[in-house]
């Protein structure tokens, strides 16, 4: 491994955000068990390494193990003290204003998170309409919402680990998205998550768009093995992965599926699970998958899995576009002009999909270990919208035992997790993580796939 | 009493502000005891009725008791629905700007202080540091800090009921301090919370200064005899006189005093009990008493009161300035030059005066009743800033039994309030309350004051 | 006469105007015959000497004989350099913003003038179109026009030496049209044409307008006497006193007459002349005349005056309103509606009132001597609009006489300027001026009026 | 050839622009001979079909023969209506904002070049200083200065005709330019004229630069073949290619030239040609010559020419860097920090390059024609300055010959171009213009070049 390069120095924030209270700056440095440092340094660390290609968060922490960050105060408030942090995130020594932006937004919600949100009593975590209270709050928290803005806001999803030829239609469609006027949001990193900031980025320079909205959505599991790139200038950090979900599908209007894997997966099949839900049936979601041509196989595939395990109604709800950005671009903005009329209609907000039902399965936190996911229910005995919901765990253990650091462990010391249920179910699912396998579509390229996870074909 | 005009409406916030949860929306509308929606509705009207010239608030609640508020929540976010609003608030039926945006204030603090504070287990109200840490919070969600201004708030206090010439003369000072580039902060109301900001505003204008600050801290109690005039452009409501207080000494950088009657005196002893200890010597903070010729009278008499109950320590921290503007406004801008200083030397923030020592004191919220005025300590057997302390709290006695609703019931129930301590003090005392009465500087002219306490000679 | 303080400084311009050629910087430095600086120095000098109460213009040319003013290059280009500056433009040693601003207008448009227009061909002097269009370019090069604002700028006229009675109400009349979001164009000066900003100021900071506009409109000839004051944001000097009106009544929307003396009577005979053009008939032009209690007897005079010489035609473009700043206000915004219908319906444009007519008599210069003066044509054998015209040149010649360098040169040389024509039309004309003469509207009170005309009442 | 779609449609401007007076409108649709319709008609053009990629003028204006363009004036101001525009300027029918913005740009200069400047006695052609005070006059006129800017624009030369991996590497460096906040400008068109603005906005994006500027500096004769691309968002058309030079120079900070055929040759040329004089020896001026690997053996082809020509007095005023984005950015702005200092210490403006002597050679038109290019003078009987000026008049005929309509009717009906000099100079221009034919730098690929010259051999 090449020592890179590193850097100390001071930042301050840019404009006026981030006046802190003494108690909220021990907070921060509080290295205590329970205390924020850790998670606070952990993430900083992950936005300061932006233009690391690893998606291996071992190799993150311990290529830059003598990083530290600290709070100075003063006169004109808060800065941050770096210490020997990353040198990509720098130009001739100075930092990168994007990513100076993106570590205070870290500041930020980890502290509200912390001090506004937990041990309140006014967010019990058991209960579904407070959950989406918190998602609320926490977003509006990062001044999300623009009450007078019409729906524009494009959810794009995608893998991390795409080909050039994926890569570059994305940029392409974010392009024609960016022509329109239309926001991008994204789950942060490379590949699909950066693409079409790219492209919008110059179509919002053609169309004189100088506030243009290029949101990252993450959470600190994921943060670390896929880093906010410096395009995305509202960095908002949820608590948790359900929560992470939960922001897009309120906040974003619309949304893009480019070719991905796992990760991409369990984000299709959340999204179809919530829009399943009978009380969600009339409220119009435009959703579109699209790719360039090579990737007519893998759309194929996962509209045959979502065929096959959750039916024609889930068919219903998007569109495949192969090859077509402007097509894509033309059919989400119509898309979007009825979720206006909608929204208009029902009195709901611009900015918050207040009305969409959510049941608590797809908002409680999943843990993933080896007893959660054998224990998932992975048959047709459930209503759709169930099942959904109990594959899209199974997906997320996935994701998990191939970048997060908690799965990692667990998949090192007890081997693969094991999946069950429904033969033939467990057959299309086979198929299709089997499938991302050999479309390298589970781990950046240059290294051998090694499974986190066996398909446990039961004895009928 | 003349038929007002009534007008009935819905307004819209000015900006991107105030989007709101569904649970923050019940509990404004909650009008069960303890609900939020009473206290909305009084301030509400208060910040309408801010062309009203009478001081009782009995007064104002009865000629508009039609008056309701709603809120209704649709798609572009948060409007008011306004029922029977008063006519002065109106400019051919539409509302004055500067009102509709303290409307919205109305929104934000009362919300914050109920959702985000109360119950909430950071803040013990016992405790000195969580309470000045809750006032920090308050200013902060109001957006009042801008971290990287120089110091330039002058807090102005002085009576709501003083004479033509007084007035005059309050806007000829906010002229040169806004000449000068100052940004005002007062109680909100008439008198000299009004003049020193119309003068600042034109001071402005010719200075080209756009981005004005035309700041008032009121709270629920005193905010119905006391409107918010349309020039203050952040208005901010703390939960009472106490946080108010403590806002105005930690937020302002230097403080004025115009003549004004017992609620400026308790504004006067509050701030000298707060300089007056030990650890507070050495921080600069530019103080200085002014009026025109016609009220040398007025602050020999406030000089002498001081002298004989705080002495000559408590004189050294002001200075008096008759009939000269520049020369208040040149004094004020040096002295906050020396604030500057040692805000930087210190590395205490420029926007907020953590350094500042208080004892809870003059944190605690104190009820005036007739026991607790009774009750107070009002002998030289204590330090000269606990002294202060207690003649503060008798003012404040006072000033509600004047014109705060509970003051004024408890006075129609029980009589006035009774005051008694050191025979010599109680003099002065006398002295100094029977001087306002006959300047009337008690309540705005035109009826007759019936005094609310007793000063009680004790034999010896 | 007290020793005014000087003050020396080099002050930069606000923004990023004002950048000069080589060839520019030395035209205004060109001190020779023809050259630009002594016209430079006279304004700049008007400019700084703002808070001037005198209206003689060689007290104040005499009194800062030692001002000097350069123009200093450097690499961020143009600064001036101030030399024994009236001290009054300070505050602390500091330029007042607003003068500074003004100072650089004053660059602007002597250049614009002087060397894109003068001895260009496209500019025929004989011309009406041409001189029209000569105003919209001048205007135009001074940023003066906003083209998708709704019509609402309303011309304030009135005298600059009115009583403190009326100057109070041209304030209250101000405020009420700020408070409608109405923007001020006057004179400049003192009196009436600045209480009505002072009062739109105090209207526009409570309906937060911040791009507030207060244009001064003036000419080099009149600058000296009536220096416009710094809440003026937008100062133009017109290359003469013909321009300057024309300015005004194209560029205006609306207009207000409060008191005033001959000059305010100039303006009113030179609207009306125009508006009684057979052609501008059906033109809507909002036209008030108002003032306090106290000022019932000028108008009466004035309408009666009018209604003698101009006839009823004349009389029914304005309305007389007294002591009622809120109709006034009301009146004027709903004209203003009438104005935008019409423009919109002819495809006139918002910002400049190309349709209405002008003859040459209205536009060419005219120079008050005593040849000039007496052949005026001032009986009834002419139009109702070119007796206008007369009428307005003859109270041209007396502001002259009053006012200003050259016409107090004549005048001091040769006696008073002769005045004849029509017995009763002198009788109405003797008894007008005269009636100005007795309400000291003549010049700024303190000094005993010498009248600089006479009316000659030939035998029949 | 594929019959494009075609768009009629009435678009306003961006902003408060463009307020035009009735003769300026008249002026614009004067289809007379002389009048300025066909230049703006032609102008126009260009700007909406920015996406074509035929660097042939005729196949432009015969695609869009029915294009016609006309002047809506209306009360809120100007507006101009498109008769079948080319469907590429649109996105869903609607215009792309930044090619609006263009088209008034247009607006803007020819009428000022026309009517400000034109016939006034002003501007005398055969003067040095008054054609740079008129260079100048454009400029601020565009409003191109920023007065208290610190040196940062880059001028990127280069071919509109390049490879695939040459534009990547044009996007690199520009991307590391806008990182270090350097703005852009080129002279429209594709290839190395959009690759450096591209790149730039996606640096700019990261370094949340919102005031990005990408000027594009063309003429008349050249904007049809190279059309600006809409990320130039400050487009100044020039009256003719001289004024267009001399503009880059005094305008721009630095320049880097990226690899390009006889048009970017010409520009070599000129600007060393100007740095060659005796007086400009001293005036920093920072000139990289860079392209990816695969570009080595053009720029020794270029070296060796102005070596062999011009000396090495001349190649000491470049570098040359091979495939070293950050290199070239990280040199380019140490160079503007000498240009700052240089600058400040001479008290030469920021923003226009008043000290640079240019000779008339350099300014007068050049009017290539059969005659007028046989009689250059191309040998060494004159000093290197002087060599330079008559070998960039060379080159400025062989662009004419290739791509402008005026040039191509000569060879059409007269052949090629003679050139002749000293015979081995007339060698070394043989190779390079060979090697530009061979490296396909003389047209965009996909035709045969048909060259437009000879170079004459003379015995001696």
């Amino acid at each position: 491994m090449v020592k890179k390069e590193l850097v100390s120095t001071i930042v301050s924030p840019l404009g006026t955000m981030n006046v802190l209270s003494n108690n909220e700056v021990s907070l921060l440095q509080d290295t205590n068990q329970g205390g924020l440092y850790p998670l606070f340094r952990q993430c900083a660390l992950a936005v300061l390494n932006c233009d690391e290609t690893s998606d291996n968060p071992y190799n993150v922490m311990e290529e830059f193990d003598s990083f530290d960050i600290r709070i100075v105060q003063e006169h004109r408030g808060l800065k941050l003290e770096l210490i020997n942090a990353p040198g990509s995130a720098f130009v001739d020594g100075r930092i990168i204003k994007g990513i100076r932006q993106s570590l205070f937004c870290v500041v930020r919600d980890i502290l509200y998170v912390s001090s506004e949100l937990k041990g309140s009593p006014r967010f019990d975590n058991g209960d579904s309409t407070s959950l989406t209270d918190l998602v609320f709050h926490i977003l509006r928290n990062a001044k999300a919402f623009l009450p007078k803005q019409l729906p524009n806001v494009v959810v794009c999803w995608g893998g991390h680990s795409i080909g050039q030829g994926e890569y570059k239609y994305t940029k392409k469609v974010g392009y024609q998205l960016g022509l329109r006027g239309l926001d991008i949001c994204t789950g942060c990193g490379p590949g699909a998550m950066k693409g079409p900031m790219k492209g919008a980025n110059l179509g919002h320079a053609k169309q004189r768009i100088s506030n243009s909205r290029f949101i990252g959505i993450t959470e600190p599991g994921i943060i670390a093995a896929e880093s906010p790139n410096p395009i995305v200038n509202q960095l908002i950090i949820m608590p948790d992965i359900e929560k992470r979900l939960e922001a897009f599908v309120r906040f974003g209007h619309g949304i893009i599926i480019f070719p991905g894997g796992p990760g991409t997966c369990e984000e299709i099949l959340y999204l179809l699970g919530i829009l399943l839900h009978p009380d969600n049936e009339h409220i119009p979601f435009p959703l579109i998958f699209t790719g360039p041509s090579e990737s007519v196989g893998y759309f194929e595939q996962i509209d045959r899995f979502i065929g096959n395990t959750l039916g024609p109604q889930a068919q219903r709800r998007y569109n495949i576009i192969i090859d077509d950005p402007r097509e894509v671009a033309q059919q989400m903005k119509s898309g979007l002009d009825k979720v206006t009329r909608f929204r208009r209609s029902t009195g709901d907000a611009y900015y918050y999909n207040w009305l969409l039902r959510t049941e608590e399965i797809f908002q409680a936190p999943f843990e993933p270990t080896h007893e959660s996911m054998e224990a998932l229910q992975l048959d047709r005995d459930q209503p759709a919208h169930m099942l959904a919901a109990n594959l899209r765990r199974a997906m997320s253990g996935v994701v998990a035992g191939n970048v997060k650091r908690s799965g990692i462990d667990l998949i090192r010391a007890r081997g693969p997790f094991q999946l069950s249920g429904d033969p033939q179910l467990m057959e299309d699912m086979d198929q299709l993580l089997g499938s991302f396998v050999k479309q390298q579509r589970m781990k950046l390229p240059g290294s051998v796939y090694e499974p986190c996870y066996e398909v446990v074909h039961k004895k009928v």
